[in-house]
């Protein structure tokens, strides 16, 4: 599978983004016009630049308002072509993208445009190019492929072709099995682009939603099985147009866009009759069994604070490392790694972030496998030196620089703590809280990385994305999307936040970076839960009692059920499987806290209740006066 | 005219938006029920609180999914609103909003709703509160003002009326003149709120994209007037769900909403029929002849580096302040004041924003009326003391804090320049450059307070607004909207910056906060212009070669208009009426650049060309190294 990308899907000027799209390990470039112009160096240039790259123009694009002009205007339409083919020959390409005509002086006519793109073939032969044609959406007269298809079929000519892009025929819900008859020779290039779906029109969601295929609604996947059906073999290209990308950094752009073809690749060989798609076999996406340990990052003195939070919740201190300051408290399944050794990694990421949950190791059917994929999928491998005779664990960067370390099962996870640690006796008086697993783990994200995050667990990990919900937190709107698996064995919080007055831009400033911003902790008994953490001194979040009025009213609660909740500072929700208890903690430093939840068969996260959390910490945290690292 | 806005309009917790509410000069206040859901007072506190801000409680809201309920579920519903009136009483308000049902479950059926409505009545006139019945746009069952007024009359009780909201009626084109034949009497309340025009899903439109009347363009003035027609004189009441609002600072917003009530009820009363509507009359918007002047804070230092480069562009020093130490430079009917006084406003503005254009002064036909215009729409006024027989000039502040002078007409002008200045003999060698007036000021915005200047222009001043345009700057997107009035005496660009690492963005970050970017001059003949500046040693900004070659195809030019332009470095545009050429300087300073234009009839500010001319700004800017202050 040959790929490539449109100079306009990114951010910088073209030096920029050439260096962008090399690095991130594409075989070729579009370039748009204006990148082109806008650039003070000669087509010869442009060409040089791209090649020694190591890339290949794969497109110049576009050519607007080409077929079916009216006779007063057909001479100066051929010889704007003129012109376009002279930059190409500079360029060194061959395939210009010719869009369906959306001037209003367009006649429209099958044969009209056929008879046009004959013309353009004849003229394109004798200089050795090619000329693609693409039905935009909102074309004046062609806005189908198929008319498009039958436009070029007319045509004729060897020279003249169809460009197919996703977006056009997904966004108006085309039926794409029409592409599967479609000569395998007569499609020059495939474009991709997926986008959320929003029911608006066509052209301003083109202009302002797109993004990479598996970041959006559309069904990319099936569009490009039905392409590969075709034999199909030549370029995918990406042509994204999204305000977000073109305010992002260049590189990070470009490594979402690789990474998404990648793994579009890796679904769309699965798919019947795509054998003629040359696709690498990978590892299937992992699957997560569970959460084996979140680790934190801090320093003694922050730890004491920290581990006194954690004994408040009930857990207990059962295993230390035998070579490092590092040292396990458990509850049920649930395992928290406090690190503060003075070197590593660990101290690295404490030094910038201050103390944090840097690290998860999550539970996967093979380790190895998962790594093999995720390498695949251009994440970053970690590793740093362990001791003689201690267990080393697969390890990859998250998007913002944390871990992610990769256990086999269950008993690969034994053996880790078998040979690393010794047992230790927390000697605190500790209530147990019947605390049982993580239920999710929360990662507060900057707005413009949420789609990178979605993208590198939904790819690599057997999980899916729910759709994005609006949390409203007084400074302003935070997006929520949830990665989940079937089982719900692995489950995270994405929130994005676009300015820094929100809690959540609040913490992500202050840690210089995303992160995870808390941890929910599964019980089957949310009121015993809240008595023994009572009993350890535990401070719930105060929510304020008018939440409870409109609770019980709203879900016609018995009053005595409100009563409880409301003693014990319990957010209540439910779905149509079944109901939902959450307990939160106030915050600890920048805005970490943690929660407990009793889900009885709920599947949701309680949106409904974070504007309510979120006035409540962000109450919490102002007696406290300015942040503390 | 009493105006309101409810709590979710704005950003922050319930008492600073109160605060901010109070001091925008609002009557009233919707309360939004998440806002007082997680706020931690009792509804006592809230209404006491509401209360000491001198405002009144104009409706509590929503009460969702109330009307059409099966059997089953009909008892909770009203269970559930004699919660809602609980609190009300607590609160000490008597209007509750009904939107109308989105359950799946409801049954509609207008006489099934209407009977709901009338037990609803019964029950809320024992406690001597009322209820209003609103149409969602996207109401299950009851999407239309129309049928809800049905609804209404049918349930025939006085303690049940209407809520008409702007958006729900002009969003799904709903003919405004079926609202004159309504009883004022039945009309409870009404809400206001305006949009951009972009064809979406009514729902995610509403959420996302409301704004303030006149911010937007649907016809709120023409559903104003039909509703004043009825006779109706209650509450006029601002409910705005906007992204952008809820991130924004709540003072701003706040006063952002009042404006846009005293402007809109201004228009109103000059509709016909509408007397019953009690708004203080103001003066017409003013009808602006001219830029009379634009004055640039600066230090000597500074000035010689300015001064400079007016010379190179053809302007001369033509008089000289009585007493301080200000100039004027001229050339046709432009002048430029440039300030180094070490004291006064000017200094301060200098001693923040470094040398900028911090102060512009318009010709209105009439100062004193224009003046009070600004006042009554909540201007801010300004003044400082002038010497003994100087000419003290009416001023407002702009929304960033710059200053607007207001001049009566021309002989005014004469006055001021007379009274105050002394003539002067520039002695360096010029040659004039044939520069007749200013065409238009571009004022760079953060994106956030485009709509506030947006407002601020055409509230005040006889101007309107056109269509937002996305430019594309390398490093992001940024939105340009034109102010005009209909002569073209007045033009007024704003491009908001969304991230600072574009031109526009760079240059906020730099002069901490909006301004002037660039002053674009006429000529009538743009190359015996770039003559005359190539004789003065200016430097115009070197355009891209590349960009030529599409200019010529793209318009079909003469090759030999083509090659003038190339070595002149001119840009062309074209528009159905006529050509338009323009030529650039370089940077001064974090970015300002002038620009000269010849129009032959054209009517835009060549968008298409601000891609190529952003490139070639921030190419020219790169070697100069860090920006200077």
């Amino acid at each position: 599978m040959k790929t490539s990308i449109a100079t306009v899907s990114i951010s910088g000027e073209l030096p920029e983004k050439l260096e962008a799209i090399a690095k991130a390990g594409f075989d070729g470039v579009e370039i748009f016009e204006n990148d082109f112009l806008a650039f003070d160096g000669s087509p010869g240039d442009v060409g040089k630049m791209v090649r020694d790259h190591g890339l290949e123009i794969t497109l110049f694009q576009p050519f607007r308002d080409f077929e079916g002009m009216p006779a007063s205007h057909r001479q100066r339409t051929f010889d704007r072509a003129e012109r376009k083919f002279d930059v190409m020959q500079e360029l060194g390409t061959d395939l210009v993208l010719v869009c369906s005509n959306v001037s209003p002086v367009s006649l429209g006519g099958i044969d009209r445009a056929a008879a046009d793109f004959y013309e353009l073939g004849e003229r394109a032969a004798k200089r050795g190019l090619r000329v693609g044609y693409e039905a935009l959406a909102w074309g004046k007269h062609i806005n189908d492929h198929r008319d498009a298809w039958e436009i070029v079929r007319r045509a004729g000519h060897s020279n003249v072709g169809l460009i197919l892009d996703s977006f056009h025929t997904l966004s108006r819900k085309i039926d794409i099995n029409s592409i599967r008859s479609i000569p395998k020779d007569k499609i020059f290039i495939v474009q991709l682009a997926d986008a959320p779906l929003i029911d608006m029109d066509l052209l301003y969601w083109s202009r302002h939603f797109r993004n990479m295929p598996g970041e959006g609604d559309l069904s990319v996947t099936d569009f490009t099985a039905a392409v590969a059906a075709t034999g199909y073999d030549g370029y995918f290209s990406l042509e994204i147009f999204n305000d977000q990308f073109r305010g992002g950094q260049a590189r990070s752009i470009a490594a979402d866009g690789h990474r998404s073809l990648i793994y579009l690749g890796d679904q769309v060989r699965r798919a019947p009759s795509t054998e003629s798609l040359t696709v690498a076999a990978m590892p299937n996406r992992a699957s997560v069994e569970g959460v084996g340990f979140v680790e934190f990052s801090t320093d003694e003195e922050d730890a004491a604070d920290l581990i006194g939070i954690l004994r408040t919740l009930g857990f207990r201190k059962t295993a230390a490392h035998r070579s490092k300051k590092v040292s396990i408290f458990q509850q049920g399944d649930i395992r928290l790694i406090v690190n503060t050794e003075e070197k590593g990694f660990a101290n690295a990421s404490f030094a910038v972030h201050g103390t944090s949950a840097y690290a998860m190791a999550l539970i996967v059917d093979d380790a190895k496998q998962a790594f093999a994929r995720a390498e695949a999928l251009d994440a970053e491998p970690f590793s740093q030196p362990v001791a003689a005779g201690e267990v080393e664990i697969p390890a990859i960067r998250g998007v913002g620089g944390g871990l992610i370390y990769l256990l086999d099962d269950k008993s690969d996870l034994g053996r880790f703590l078998e040979i690393d640690f010794l047992p230790a006796e927390d000697e605190a008086e500790i209530t147990p809280a019947h605390l049982l697993r993580i239920d999710h783990v929360a990662q507060t994200v900057a707005y413009d990385e949420m789609l990178t995050w979605l993208l590198f667990y939904t790819s690599i990990f057997q999980t899916h994305k729910t759709p994005m919900v609006d949390i409203i937190d007084p400074a302003g709107v935070v997006r929520s999307q949830v990665i989940e698996n079937a089982s719900g064995s692995l489950r995270i919080t994405l929130n994005g936040a676009e300015n820094r007055r929100t809690l959540a831009g609040h913490f992500i400033a202050e840690k210089f970076g995303s992160g995870i911003q808390h941890l929910a902790f599964d019980t089957n008994d949310i009121f015993a839960t809240a008595e023994a953490l009572r009993k350890n001194g535990f401070r719930p979040l105060h929510i304020s009692p008018n939440y409870y009025g409109d609770v019980e009213a709203r879900f016609g609660l018995d009053p005595e059920l409100t009563e409880r909740l409301k003693a014990e500072n319990i957010l209540y929700d439910r779905d149509e499987h079944g109901e939902y208890f959450q307990l939160y903690s106030g915050t600890y430093g920048e805005g970490f806290f943690f929660e407990i939840v009793e889900r009885r068969n709920y599947r949701g996260y309680g949106a409904p209740n974070a504007i309510f959390r979120i006035a409540a910490l962000k109450k919490q945290m102002r007696p406290e006066g300015l942040p503390k690292k």
